[in-house]
Protein backbone atom coordinates (compact mmCIF):
# COMPACT_ATOMS: atom_id res chain seq x y z
CA UNK A 1 0.00 0.00 0.00
CA UNK A 2 1.09 3.50 -0.95
CA UNK A 3 1.78 5.86 1.31
CA UNK A 4 0.68 9.49 1.72
CA UNK A 5 1.58 12.16 2.95
CA UNK A 6 -0.88 14.33 4.67
CA UNK A 7 -0.22 18.53 5.26
CA UNK A 8 -2.39 20.44 7.72
CA UNK A 9 -2.71 24.25 7.79
CA UNK A 10 -4.81 26.26 9.96
CA UNK A 11 -6.65 29.00 9.45
CA UNK A 12 -4.43 32.18 7.74
CA UNK A 13 -1.97 30.01 6.93
CA UNK A 14 0.08 30.13 3.83
CA UNK A 15 0.83 27.03 2.02
CA UNK A 16 4.98 27.12 1.69
CA UNK A 17 6.01 23.62 0.67
CA UNK A 18 6.76 22.93 -2.88
CA UNK A 19 4.53 20.11 -4.67
CA UNK A 20 0.83 18.96 -6.25
CA UNK A 21 -1.47 18.73 -3.51
CA UNK A 22 -5.13 17.71 -3.31
CA UNK A 23 -7.30 19.56 -0.86
CA UNK A 24 -9.28 16.95 1.23
CA UNK A 25 -10.93 19.01 3.47
CA UNK A 26 -11.19 23.02 3.91
CA UNK A 27 -10.98 25.68 1.71
CA UNK A 28 -7.95 28.16 0.81
CA UNK A 29 -7.90 31.42 -1.48
CA UNK A 30 -5.04 31.76 -4.70
CA UNK A 31 -3.87 35.03 -4.08
CA UNK A 32 -1.65 37.66 -6.07
CA UNK A 33 0.33 39.41 -3.25
CA UNK A 34 -2.62 40.75 -0.77
CA UNK A 35 -5.48 40.13 -3.23
CA UNK A 36 -7.56 37.33 -3.83
CA UNK A 37 -7.48 35.68 -7.29
CA UNK A 38 -9.94 32.68 -6.58
CA UNK A 39 -11.48 29.92 -4.13
CA UNK A 40 -10.70 26.68 -4.07
CA UNK A 41 -12.48 23.98 -2.39
CA UNK A 42 -12.26 20.38 -1.13
CA UNK A 43 -11.28 18.09 -3.87
CA UNK A 44 -9.28 20.46 -5.64
CA UNK A 45 -6.30 20.21 -7.10
CA UNK A 46 -3.49 22.42 -6.49
CA UNK A 47 0.03 23.24 -6.69
CA UNK A 48 3.39 25.42 -5.18
CA UNK A 49 5.53 24.38 -8.62
CA UNK A 50 4.08 27.25 -10.78
CA UNK A 51 7.41 28.00 -13.28
CA UNK A 52 4.58 29.05 -15.12
CA UNK A 53 3.63 32.24 -13.65
CA UNK A 54 7.07 32.53 -12.21
CA UNK A 55 5.03 31.40 -8.63
CA UNK A 56 3.80 34.86 -8.28
CA UNK A 57 0.47 33.23 -6.82
CA UNK A 58 0.39 31.23 -3.13
CA UNK A 59 -2.32 29.30 -1.28
CA UNK A 60 -3.52 30.82 1.87
CA UNK A 61 -5.97 28.42 4.04
CA UNK A 62 -9.27 30.26 5.28
CA UNK A 63 -10.16 27.47 7.70
CA UNK A 64 -8.44 24.36 9.24
CA UNK A 65 -7.58 22.36 5.73
CA UNK A 66 -6.28 19.24 4.94
CA UNK A 67 -3.86 18.49 1.78
CA UNK A 68 -3.00 15.38 0.15
CA UNK A 69 0.78 15.36 -1.13
CA UNK A 70 0.42 13.72 -4.83
CA UNK A 71 3.63 12.21 -5.59
CA UNK A 72 2.94 8.84 -7.26
CA UNK A 73 0.75 10.38 -10.40
CA UNK A 74 2.36 9.94 -14.01
CA UNK A 75 4.83 12.84 -14.66
CA UNK A 76 2.37 13.32 -17.92
CA UNK A 77 -0.66 13.37 -15.42
CA UNK A 78 0.73 16.00 -13.07
CA UNK A 79 1.40 17.93 -16.02
CA UNK A 80 -1.45 18.14 -17.81
CA UNK A 81 -3.20 18.74 -14.21
CA UNK A 82 -0.97 22.04 -13.63
CA UNK A 83 -1.66 23.00 -17.41
CA UNK A 84 -5.23 23.08 -16.44
CA UNK A 85 -4.85 25.11 -12.95
CA UNK A 86 -2.76 27.83 -15.28
CA UNK A 87 -5.21 28.34 -17.56
CA UNK A 88 -7.95 28.59 -14.53
CA UNK A 89 -5.29 30.72 -12.63
CA UNK A 90 -4.84 32.57 -15.45
CA UNK A 91 -8.51 33.31 -16.84
CA UNK A 92 -9.66 34.43 -12.61
CA UNK A 93 -6.33 36.59 -12.95
CA UNK A 94 -7.68 38.62 -16.00
CA UNK A 95 -11.68 38.50 -14.68
CA UNK A 96 -10.36 39.63 -11.72
CA UNK A 97 -8.53 42.77 -13.27
CA UNK A 98 -11.63 43.28 -15.41
CA UNK A 99 -13.89 43.85 -12.76
CA UNK A 100 -12.52 46.46 -11.58
CA UNK A 101 -13.78 48.46 -14.85
CA UNK A 102 -16.91 47.71 -13.70
CA UNK A 103 -18.98 49.69 -11.61
CA UNK A 104 -19.12 48.17 -7.87
CA UNK A 105 -22.39 46.78 -7.69
CA UNK A 106 -21.36 44.13 -10.87
CA UNK A 107 -17.88 43.95 -8.76
CA UNK A 108 -20.17 42.66 -6.17
CA UNK A 109 -22.45 40.58 -7.45
CA UNK A 110 -19.86 38.59 -9.56
CA UNK A 111 -17.35 37.97 -6.56
CA UNK A 112 -20.68 36.41 -4.82
CA UNK A 113 -20.96 34.43 -8.20
CA UNK A 114 -17.77 33.35 -8.75
CA UNK A 115 -17.60 32.55 -4.51
CA UNK A 116 -20.68 30.40 -5.33
CA UNK A 117 -19.18 28.92 -8.48
CA UNK A 118 -15.97 27.61 -6.73
CA UNK A 119 -16.64 26.67 -3.54
CA UNK A 120 -20.43 27.06 -2.83
CA UNK A 121 -22.98 24.24 -2.21
CA UNK A 122 -25.11 24.06 -4.77
CA UNK A 123 -28.96 21.90 -3.51
CA UNK A 124 -32.43 22.70 -4.85
CA UNK A 125 -31.38 25.76 -7.02
CA UNK A 126 -30.15 27.30 -3.86
CA UNK A 127 -26.44 28.09 -3.20
CA UNK A 128 -24.70 28.28 0.58
CA UNK A 129 -21.09 29.85 0.48
CA UNK A 130 -18.92 28.38 3.35
CA UNK A 131 -18.11 31.23 5.91
CA UNK A 132 -14.56 31.86 5.20
CA UNK A 133 -14.59 35.59 4.63
CA UNK A 134 -15.60 38.28 6.87
CA UNK A 135 -17.93 41.30 5.28
CA UNK A 136 -14.44 43.51 5.98
CA UNK A 137 -12.47 41.09 3.98
CA UNK A 138 -15.06 40.77 1.11
CA UNK A 139 -15.34 44.25 0.83
CA UNK A 140 -11.78 44.62 0.69
CA UNK A 141 -11.20 42.37 -2.22
CA UNK A 142 -14.12 43.93 -4.16
CA UNK A 143 -12.50 47.67 -3.36
CA UNK A 144 -15.69 48.91 -1.36
CA UNK A 145 -16.26 49.60 2.27
CA UNK A 146 -17.59 47.12 4.84
CA UNK A 147 -20.72 49.67 4.41
CA UNK A 148 -21.33 49.77 1.42
CA UNK A 149 -21.23 46.07 0.70
CA UNK A 150 -23.58 45.72 3.53
CA UNK A 151 -26.27 47.87 1.25
CA UNK A 152 -25.82 45.69 -1.68
CA UNK A 153 -26.14 42.58 0.49
CA UNK A 154 -29.76 44.28 1.70
CA UNK A 155 -30.46 45.48 -1.89
CA UNK A 156 -29.64 41.60 -2.94
CA UNK A 157 -32.36 39.96 -0.10
CA UNK A 158 -34.82 42.66 -1.37
CA UNK A 159 -34.73 41.99 -4.20
CA UNK A 160 -35.00 37.73 -3.48
CA UNK A 161 -31.54 36.78 -4.66
CA UNK A 162 -31.07 36.14 -1.21
CA UNK A 163 -32.18 34.84 2.11
CA UNK A 164 -32.30 37.33 4.55
CA UNK A 165 -30.13 36.00 7.85
CA UNK A 166 -26.57 34.82 8.94
CA UNK A 167 -24.47 33.49 6.24
CA UNK A 168 -24.58 33.75 2.64
CA UNK A 169 -27.38 31.40 0.87
CA UNK A 170 -28.20 32.34 -2.86
CA UNK A 171 -31.84 31.89 -3.90
CA UNK A 172 -32.70 30.96 -7.62
CA UNK A 173 -28.83 30.18 -8.78
CA UNK A 174 -29.72 29.43 -12.33
CA UNK A 175 -30.42 33.06 -12.67
CA UNK A 176 -26.94 33.82 -10.94
CA UNK A 177 -25.06 31.89 -13.23
CA UNK A 178 -27.50 33.39 -15.98
CA UNK A 179 -26.45 36.59 -15.30
CA UNK A 180 -22.92 35.41 -15.19
CA UNK A 181 -22.88 34.08 -18.47
CA UNK A 182 -24.74 37.04 -20.23
CA UNK A 183 -21.96 39.34 -18.54
CA UNK A 184 -18.38 36.65 -19.76
CA UNK A 185 -20.48 37.03 -23.25
CA UNK A 186 -20.70 40.59 -23.61
CA UNK A 187 -18.65 41.47 -26.82
CA UNK A 188 -15.78 43.13 -25.20
CA UNK A 189 -15.47 40.56 -22.84
CA UNK A 190 -15.64 37.87 -24.99
CA UNK A 191 -13.20 39.32 -27.36
CA UNK A 192 -10.50 39.90 -23.86
CA UNK A 193 -11.16 36.49 -23.05
CA UNK A 194 -10.60 34.72 -26.42
CA UNK A 195 -7.30 36.77 -26.96
CA UNK A 196 -6.48 35.19 -23.51
CA UNK A 197 -7.31 31.71 -24.50
CA UNK A 198 -5.51 32.00 -27.56
CA UNK A 199 -2.59 32.68 -25.80
CA UNK A 200 -2.73 30.87 -22.51
CA UNK B 1 25.20 49.79 -41.81
CA UNK B 2 22.97 48.09 -39.96
CA UNK B 3 19.08 48.67 -41.59
CA UNK B 4 16.47 48.62 -38.49
CA UNK B 5 12.74 47.59 -39.39
CA UNK B 6 10.64 50.43 -37.74
CA UNK B 7 6.94 49.38 -36.77
CA UNK B 8 4.35 52.64 -36.62
CA UNK B 9 1.07 51.96 -34.97
CA UNK B 10 -1.47 54.54 -34.37
CA UNK B 11 -3.67 55.16 -31.24
CA UNK B 12 -5.39 52.36 -30.54
CA UNK B 13 -3.40 49.87 -32.13
CA UNK B 14 -2.47 46.58 -30.54
CA UNK B 15 1.44 45.73 -30.81
CA UNK B 16 0.91 41.82 -32.56
CA UNK B 17 4.07 41.27 -34.40
CA UNK B 18 6.59 38.90 -32.28
CA UNK B 19 9.91 40.53 -31.24
CA UNK B 20 11.88 42.69 -29.02
CA UNK B 21 11.42 46.36 -29.36
CA UNK B 22 12.29 50.16 -28.78
CA UNK B 23 10.12 52.83 -28.61
CA UNK B 24 11.43 55.87 -30.35
CA UNK B 25 8.34 58.07 -30.30
CA UNK B 26 4.84 57.89 -28.94
CA UNK B 27 3.37 56.20 -25.91
CA UNK B 28 1.58 52.47 -25.16
CA UNK B 29 -0.12 50.94 -22.34
CA UNK B 30 0.91 47.85 -21.06
CA UNK B 31 -2.43 45.72 -20.72
CA UNK B 32 -3.64 42.39 -19.09
CA UNK B 33 -6.84 41.54 -20.75
CA UNK B 34 -9.38 45.18 -20.43
CA UNK B 35 -7.33 46.11 -17.53
CA UNK B 36 -4.22 48.56 -17.88
CA UNK B 37 -1.19 47.42 -16.06
CA UNK B 38 1.87 50.06 -17.04
CA UNK B 39 2.44 52.61 -18.98
CA UNK B 40 5.33 52.99 -21.61
CA UNK B 41 7.80 55.42 -22.70
CA UNK B 42 9.25 56.65 -25.69
CA UNK B 43 12.92 54.93 -25.28
CA UNK B 44 11.54 52.49 -23.67
CA UNK B 45 12.22 48.22 -24.12
CA UNK B 46 9.27 46.43 -24.99
CA UNK B 47 8.85 42.78 -26.04
CA UNK B 48 5.72 40.71 -27.46
CA UNK B 49 8.14 37.56 -26.55
CA UNK B 50 7.34 37.40 -23.41
CA UNK B 51 7.13 33.18 -23.11
CA UNK B 52 7.48 34.39 -19.15
CA UNK B 53 3.75 35.13 -18.15
CA UNK B 54 2.48 33.23 -21.61
CA UNK B 55 1.71 36.54 -23.44
CA UNK B 56 -1.13 37.51 -21.66
CA UNK B 57 0.37 40.67 -21.69
CA UNK B 58 -0.50 43.04 -24.75
CA UNK B 59 0.89 46.66 -25.90
CA UNK B 60 -1.23 49.22 -27.08
CA UNK B 61 -0.70 52.50 -28.47
CA UNK B 62 -1.98 55.62 -27.21
CA UNK B 63 -0.85 58.06 -29.40
CA UNK B 64 1.03 57.45 -32.80
CA UNK B 65 3.85 55.34 -32.16
CA UNK B 66 7.38 54.32 -33.24
CA UNK B 67 9.25 51.17 -32.79
CA UNK B 68 12.50 50.09 -33.68
CA UNK B 69 12.75 46.05 -33.70
CA UNK B 70 15.94 45.43 -31.88
CA UNK B 71 17.06 41.88 -33.86
CA UNK B 72 21.25 42.65 -33.75
CA UNK B 73 21.59 42.88 -29.97
CA UNK B 74 23.13 38.92 -28.39
CA UNK B 75 20.91 36.74 -27.19
CA UNK B 76 22.39 37.26 -23.82
CA UNK B 77 21.25 41.26 -23.75
CA UNK B 78 18.15 40.50 -25.09
CA UNK B 79 17.24 37.90 -22.16
CA UNK B 80 18.59 40.20 -19.44
CA UNK B 81 16.50 42.58 -21.22
CA UNK B 82 13.08 40.54 -20.91
CA UNK B 83 13.73 39.80 -17.46
CA UNK B 84 14.38 43.18 -16.43
CA UNK B 85 10.60 43.59 -17.93
CA UNK B 86 9.44 40.97 -17.12
CA UNK B 87 10.23 42.01 -13.19
CA UNK B 88 8.78 45.32 -13.53
CA UNK B 89 5.66 44.00 -15.59
CA UNK B 90 5.16 41.52 -12.60
CA UNK B 91 5.46 44.12 -9.98
CA UNK B 92 3.24 46.40 -11.59
CA UNK B 93 0.90 43.77 -11.73
CA UNK B 94 0.87 43.26 -8.15
CA UNK B 95 0.49 46.78 -7.28
CA UNK B 96 -2.75 47.37 -9.54
CA UNK B 97 -4.32 44.60 -8.39
CA UNK B 98 -3.48 45.56 -4.93
CA UNK B 99 -4.38 49.16 -5.16
CA UNK B 100 -8.27 47.78 -5.43
CA UNK B 101 -8.06 46.91 -1.96
CA UNK B 102 -7.40 50.78 -1.20
CA UNK B 103 -10.25 53.11 -0.74
CA UNK B 104 -11.09 55.02 -4.16
CA UNK B 105 -8.74 58.37 -3.27
CA UNK B 106 -5.63 56.33 -2.85
CA UNK B 107 -6.01 54.18 -6.21
CA UNK B 108 -6.48 57.47 -7.49
CA UNK B 109 -3.69 59.78 -6.27
CA UNK B 110 -1.14 56.01 -6.65
CA UNK B 111 -2.58 55.47 -10.92
CA UNK B 112 -1.87 59.80 -11.02
CA UNK B 113 1.57 58.89 -9.34
CA UNK B 114 2.12 55.60 -11.55
CA UNK B 115 1.17 57.63 -14.40
CA UNK B 116 3.50 60.75 -13.65
CA UNK B 117 6.80 57.82 -12.93
CA UNK B 118 6.14 56.39 -16.04
CA UNK B 119 5.66 58.95 -18.73
CA UNK B 120 5.51 62.33 -17.16
CA UNK B 121 7.93 65.03 -17.78
CA UNK B 122 9.70 66.07 -14.95
CA UNK B 123 10.75 69.53 -14.69
CA UNK B 124 11.30 72.52 -11.65
CA UNK B 125 9.73 69.46 -9.36
CA UNK B 126 6.62 69.61 -11.57
CA UNK B 127 5.46 66.57 -13.67
CA UNK B 128 3.51 66.65 -16.70
CA UNK B 129 1.73 63.80 -17.96
CA UNK B 130 1.04 63.40 -21.60
CA UNK B 131 -2.98 63.27 -22.62
CA UNK B 132 -2.82 59.73 -23.80
CA UNK B 133 -5.92 58.59 -21.82
CA UNK B 134 -9.40 60.75 -20.77
CA UNK B 135 -11.12 61.14 -17.88
CA UNK B 136 -13.50 58.48 -18.66
CA UNK B 137 -10.46 56.26 -19.10
CA UNK B 138 -8.75 57.13 -16.29
CA UNK B 139 -11.88 56.15 -13.87
CA UNK B 140 -12.17 52.87 -15.72
CA UNK B 141 -8.37 51.91 -15.36
CA UNK B 142 -9.38 52.99 -11.75
CA UNK B 143 -12.78 51.77 -10.53
CA UNK B 144 -15.03 54.57 -10.16
CA UNK B 145 -17.12 56.78 -12.15
CA UNK B 146 -16.23 60.00 -14.54
CA UNK B 147 -17.88 61.91 -11.46
CA UNK B 148 -16.16 60.48 -9.10
CA UNK B 149 -12.73 60.86 -10.83
CA UNK B 150 -13.84 64.69 -11.41
CA UNK B 151 -14.56 65.36 -7.61
CA UNK B 152 -10.98 63.86 -6.71
CA UNK B 153 -9.54 65.78 -9.03
CA UNK B 154 -10.41 68.80 -7.99
CA UNK B 155 -9.48 68.29 -4.61
CA UNK B 156 -5.94 67.55 -6.02
CA UNK B 157 -6.50 71.28 -7.20
CA UNK B 158 -8.12 72.61 -4.18
CA UNK B 159 -4.64 71.53 -2.42
CA UNK B 160 -2.56 72.60 -4.03
CA UNK B 161 -1.03 69.27 -5.79
CA UNK B 162 -2.40 69.95 -9.37
CA UNK B 163 -2.37 72.91 -11.19
CA UNK B 164 -5.69 74.23 -12.71
CA UNK B 165 -6.82 73.53 -16.71
CA UNK B 166 -6.70 71.57 -19.21
CA UNK B 167 -4.03 68.73 -18.74
CA UNK B 168 -2.55 67.09 -15.63
CA UNK B 169 -0.20 69.03 -14.53
CA UNK B 170 1.52 68.01 -11.05
CA UNK B 171 2.77 70.06 -8.23
CA UNK B 172 5.61 69.78 -5.93
CA UNK B 173 6.56 66.53 -7.59
CA UNK B 174 8.68 65.15 -4.65
CA UNK B 175 5.84 64.82 -2.15
CA UNK B 176 4.04 62.98 -4.45
CA UNK B 177 7.42 60.64 -4.74
CA UNK B 178 7.22 60.78 -0.99
CA UNK B 179 3.88 59.60 -0.71
CA UNK B 180 4.45 57.06 -2.61
CA UNK B 181 7.49 56.13 -1.22
CA UNK B 182 5.70 56.04 2.13
CA UNK B 183 3.10 53.96 1.18
CA UNK B 184 4.90 51.24 -0.75
CA UNK B 185 6.68 50.88 2.50
CA UNK B 186 3.99 50.20 4.91
CA UNK B 187 4.77 47.06 6.47
CA UNK B 188 1.85 44.87 5.13
CA UNK B 189 2.69 45.82 0.87
CA UNK B 190 6.26 45.78 1.94
CA UNK B 191 5.94 42.10 3.11
CA UNK B 192 3.46 40.95 0.15
CA UNK B 193 6.21 42.83 -2.12
CA UNK B 194 9.27 41.28 -0.85
CA UNK B 195 7.83 37.44 -1.21
CA UNK B 196 7.08 38.89 -5.02
CA UNK B 197 10.97 39.53 -5.20
CA UNK B 198 11.77 36.55 -3.81
CA UNK B 199 9.55 34.56 -6.28
CA UNK B 200 9.89 36.58 -9.65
Amino acid sequence: MEKHRIIALKKGDILRERGDYIVISGYLICKLSRQLIHFVNTGDFITTDMTFANDIFHYEARSNVQLILVEDGSIREAREKREILQKKTMMCLARRMDLFLEPVGRRFSMFVYQAGAEVGMVQDNTCQLPPILTHQEMAKYIGCTREYLCGLRRKLIKTGKMVDGKGWILLDWDEWEREAYLFYNLPEVLEAEKSLDRQV
